[in-house]
């Protein structure tokens, strides 16, 4: 596999980011280039006003070379195996991906506009900070899988 | 909603129980009692026979009148309202619910036969620890989504 850029943003504060976390992005170093950026949270109440806000925060940041992947409740839901496999053809494609975890309300619609690929993990809805860890989870595994090692058990 | 009684079960060690399912843990039981307990995992190698072992030790603890639910990748995949609906109901017509988290292979067939339902969270296949960690935030939050506070956000 092609050592590839990930670059993860989410809306919220660098110290939310816990021990396990870091664990899972300095194990998915080994791998890839990974960083797990926050973005400052819009501090407006309306739901629709803060997605907008947190929207044009985030899409400048964004290169036209860079393939999109947005965790979203209206994405495609995959199986742990077809997620790696997705990965791994993407990082051979486009070499630096961008994934995007949304904010309380979830992401605008520019946002899912400029997405590559909305993935669902879930139909439930999970806590952001809870949601991070597992979407790093779910990364570290994918390339593991691609990798070859035996972490992953069917 | 009617103080139910939840009993959880998972395979592994009580020393795997981190702080933050802990905290979830003293949350719920304002709503509920609940409990979170370990099973040894089977010391063998073959999954089938680890599954099959693991039910020997689970199965005699689960009364006739208590309702069993088993976190499955075969279940039925539920929104979190819907789950939330479910767990108000089974509390209200049984009190009392058990819950089972498979272990590193899943579960027997004997559980899912005992099982008055199958629930699934996602496709993705997670790490028993994480996964022991998102169904108490799923478990809390459809508590406080049907004890009517503003926890769940849509």
């Amino acid at each position: 596999m092609k050592k590839g850029v990930l670059t993860i943003y989410f809306f919220g504060k660098k110290t939310e980011i816990d021990s396990k976390e870091k664990e899972y992005l300095r194990r998915i170093n080994f791998r890839c280039k990974a960083d797990l950026i926050p973005l400052s949270q819009a501090g407006v109440k309306d739901p629709s006003a803060a997605k907008k806000l947190e929207a044009e925060k985030l899409l400048p940041k964004i290169d036209d070379n860079e393939y999109l992947i947005v965790w979203d409740e209206r994405g495609k839901s995959m199986d742990s195996i077809v997620f790696s496999q997705f990965i791994g053809k993407q990082i051979e494609e486009w070499g630096s991906l961008v994934f995007v975890i949304g904010g309380a309300h979830g992401v605008d619609e520019s946002i899912r506009q400029r997405a590559n690929k909305l993935v669902k993990a879930s139909d439930m809805i999970w806590t952001r900070n809870l949601f991070r860890l597992m979407s790093l989870e779910q990364l570290y595994r994918a390339l593991e899988i691609q990798g070859g090692s035996n972490f992953h058990k069917e």
